[in-house]
């Protein structure tokens, strides 16, 4: 099978024509058909990420595919399936270090590298060997391209996130950096899942006016009204932003941030105290996640019909990260088509 | 003003002139424009009910109404505000036997006799004075008729009872007694909520048609598929369904009762301690529902327009209860118009 | 009756010959055994907080007493009762500015004057008149002074900031500011709730030393070891200990600031989403906990026995004041009795 | 090494001579010190299970013993440590059919079986092979002998019951068929999680007895106050005390069913819904609740001082076996000694 790889000494994909993997206990092999390229990949393809498999290997990220082949103790109804592939794993076990992070990518600590070492390769391939917990059936009348619904990490971030912030049914969400890919995704997501208010507060106006247009619940986020969760969806230098979304909340309401913000943020903890405030950090999902917002996506209550993604052959993956680079955002992403 | 009264003795309701009430403190008094009729106050009119206030008194149930006056220590902002009146009150404090209920209606136990003392006169009048905690405010634009609105007590009781049945977006739900008022509520509930899959189980085949025929996320429910949450809004002595209703339950899973049930369940213990199922309770609601409810109103989140208020002048409700027993169910309720 | 009062332009306690109170509708009268004399009542005194009630009026905290008579809707039951008197109170209702804070003390809001404007007067009297809810009985077989059990607001946080940082028996904590009395106090909670570790992190060498000696589960804090949940007691200026302990959380721990810190904390917010950490503020706690800590007051598990009370006669209140200011700390505080 | 095996045609152990097992990527091999033998067992081995490995196979439940090598992926600073051995095991996947059970023993759904063939093989062993997961480590000053400690997954048991009951510091327990080997251990469990009052409802009183000499919050549930949390730890066919313990919930309260009731429960939905009950089931415990009572027991604030186990060396255990049915109950247990 056709592989691109990540090889010592150098700072761009490489194809390479490997033996296709064959699946042992517990584990499944997918036939890739989309994997979504996220531009954080430009980085790691640089050699900026500390903790990766050891090069060479294959990367990646979230993709759909179809499984091709189960291994021992994995149910054979599995076998012809469409899957969401979910690249995030974690080890077992309690009161160690624990190590988890993404398949074939990266881990957020040194502790990482011991399942990096096991999992080194993605799905950026025509075929990728997974555990079995890591493929999710898509439902299958969906009638979304696998090209866009591979986006459902980030979709499945900001629904964690919500949650883990709280949120219910009705309940008054701020999205930050919702002109962002995750932003976006987070505007989606918490229309599907109920919200009553969704204050889209981003950068780019004519992505914002876009998410307006929407549903009668989004705004720009330009008032003075209040929020029960705040998702801070954006990254970079400034905070400022941000402290001032958690300004917002109402009383008992959370901050949960799933960007990546390079500067500490300053919290003031008089009214984190008075109005029991909370600010946490979010880090990807459970499993369960991607399953339920698949149910929203095949009945049209999650709205994937406004994302659009450009889609380069695998072949043609320098390019298309340099493509991602430079217009990813908003409801645009890059996807890679594995097998054409 | 004119209130409809339940007297010592008689039967039916009797219109009386009254004296306007007057706010004291932490009290409003709310002119009420419409009110929700529900079957159940044949039973209650009947006397067939042991905790109710001491007759004379009025009764009524959920209503919409503007604010007229309020008393110390309320916001005057409330003045002229259409709100939600709830009628639920429970007396605080801990360690004692809590009274609890429906304000000019009933109690589930001797305790609430206390509480319905003091509170004896509920909405089926021209005005009700209520404690300020019972109302809470409509958007301004909501656009849904005050006769439509009032239904939203069991609106609420859904989504509450959904809530403690551990859904979150995406779930699978069934829902017991879906042709009754309470579960073609729950149906539009769910809906709005999130539901990945509603399960309309009714014995009323042309309703339950018309509510798999409102979204894809809606079915007759008589497949084998297993359900995260249950809930069960049908009354009476039948418990089987119920009990089948139990047994489709996916590991994890809550069946949550809000239908008044005239016979034991019978559950066996073995799945449920093996699958981790649970049954339990709920009975109404927190105040934070129903502005969760009216928020998703408001922009049409939670359709209401498939309900049909057949509405009464206050002084036809003898009329109107009659009809309310003979024709409520489904989509359609009756509604007391108190000001017309 | 007696009652130290605060008049306009004065900095000191004056006492009062005032006439009983009677209690109205859902209101209790109490009279005073001990009341807790924190040392922020020095500041408050002075004039430094902002939202109070109109002077004059008497101030007071957490009090310990006898039920002498109780209004309408409230059962007689409870006359004669010892209590637990807890002045903290909010109002009802939501989707409005809500108004909370301690009857006869303060608010952290503006919004709490008209709570205030109510209820103006505390505990520091012979007798006060309360909201029914303000009161928690003390069993009957309990075994501990009013002057130490008068401290139970300061228990009661503690519990209440360690429940809502996800505490469960078996977790390992940090006490920040341990050698507090509220820090102390959190000490003796999360022994008594079945911590698995207890790092009491504190500037007073002598009461660390004394409480590592409690219990085994007690430790100085200064390993390298992780936490489940941190609370921190302390306040002051300086954050550096409090984000050294937040740097120490355990992936999924919580960080709860119940002190009042003068500066705004610097929260990294990188491992913060990466090990999905978070940071809350707590205030105050539900009326049930003082319930529960009395229940294992009343049985020992709860040991109060190192706490000591100095009592000071409601007459000679300033200089209880100025004695609190000077040795309130660790285990030590300063009581009022009311009646003597 | 020896082992003791269930073989086709027969019903009772033999013990045989076996390869030493090897460890595998992700999996640990454990020395075992002392196995916990269940009466259930009886069952087991006469073949009364429908979902069991195909024999031959190694029986065995909860064990403790030393690491004596682990595979790849899997941290060698286990290697030496002690270790709780916890046999459950569940495969990994949503929205598959769960197979989940004991490894070595059983399943209570037939989807176990793909896992039981995978993991045969359990503790009643000199060594076991077992994936990681499954050790957690014992503290180094625990103090605790490995056949008393082998009990931890019934005290697991009533701990995971308890928190899944809504249990809080403080709480009111009920314990069912608290005289029995299960009840008893929740009796302990209660206790050192800061239990308010902990009712041992059982049939035998000199073990009840026992239970309230052991604690000023242990009584014997006789009177008619009410519970918080029940947790019925018996079995058998008769279900009037457990439907009893139920009517005794205080409203909001939950019963926890961790026995295996052999008739169904018949469950007045009127309470249910008025009072706001639950009824839930609960099976085995997340794996951090057996560091958490590690954690507990090293302090001696989970007192496993009561508790007798009568240890037979592993060449015994049929012996055994007929002693555990035989003398089994209330604080005494049957361990087996595999190395000895």
């Amino acid at each position: 099978m056709k592989a691109s790889r990540l090889l010592e000494g150098r700072s761009d994909f490489v194809i390479e024509e490997l033996p296709d993997p064959a699946p042992g206990p517990g584990t499944v092999v997918v036939r890739v058909e989309a994997a979504f390229l996220p531009t954080y990949f430009a980085a790691l393809v640089a050699g900026a990420f500390p903790v990766t498999p050891a090069r060479p290997f294959t990367t990646g990220q979230c993709a759909i595919g179809v499984v091709e082949s189960v291994g021992d103790g994995v149910s054979g109804a599995l076998v012809g399936r469409q899957v969401y592939c979910d690249l995030y794993l974690e080890s077992p076990g309690v009161d160690v270090p624990r190590d988890y992070g993404f398949i074939g990518c990266f881990g957020p600590e040194p502790d990482a590298r011991r399942m990096l070492d096991r999992w080194p390769d993605g799905s950026f391939a025509q075929k990728v060997l997974l555990p079995r917990e890591c493929v999710v059936p898509v439902p299958a009348d969906i009638g979304v391209a696998p090209a866009v619904l591979c986006r459902l990490g980030w979709l499945g971030t900001a629904c964690a996130g919500l949650e883990r912030g709280g949120f219910v049914p009705g309940a008054r969400v701020a999205i930050g950096g919702a002109s962002g890919v995750l932003g976006t995704s987070a505007v989606l997501v918490a229309l599907a899942m109920g919200a009553g208010e969704v204050a889209a507060c981003g950068r780019r106006p004519h992505i914002i006016e876009t998410l307006t247009g929407l549903d009668p619940r989004v705004t720009a986020g330009d008032g003075d009204d209040r929020f029960d969760v705040v998702l801070e969806c954006s990254g970079g230098p400034d905070t400022a932003r941000t402290e001032a979304l958690i300004g917002r909340l109402r009383r008992g309401g959370t901050a949960v941030i799933v960007g990546e913000l390079e500067a500490p943020l300053s919290v003031d903890s008089g009214p984190l105290m008075a109005a029991e405030l909370a600010v946490r950090g979010s880090f990807w999902f459970e499993r369960d996640v991607p399953r339920r917002l698949l149910a929203l996506a095949a009945t049209g209550t999650l709205d994937l019909s406004g994302i659009e993604a450009e889609v380069f052959p695998l072949e043609r993956i320098n390019e298309a990260l340099a493509r991602s680079v430079e217009a990813s955002g908003g409801l645009r992403h890059v996807a890679l088509a594995c097998n054409q």
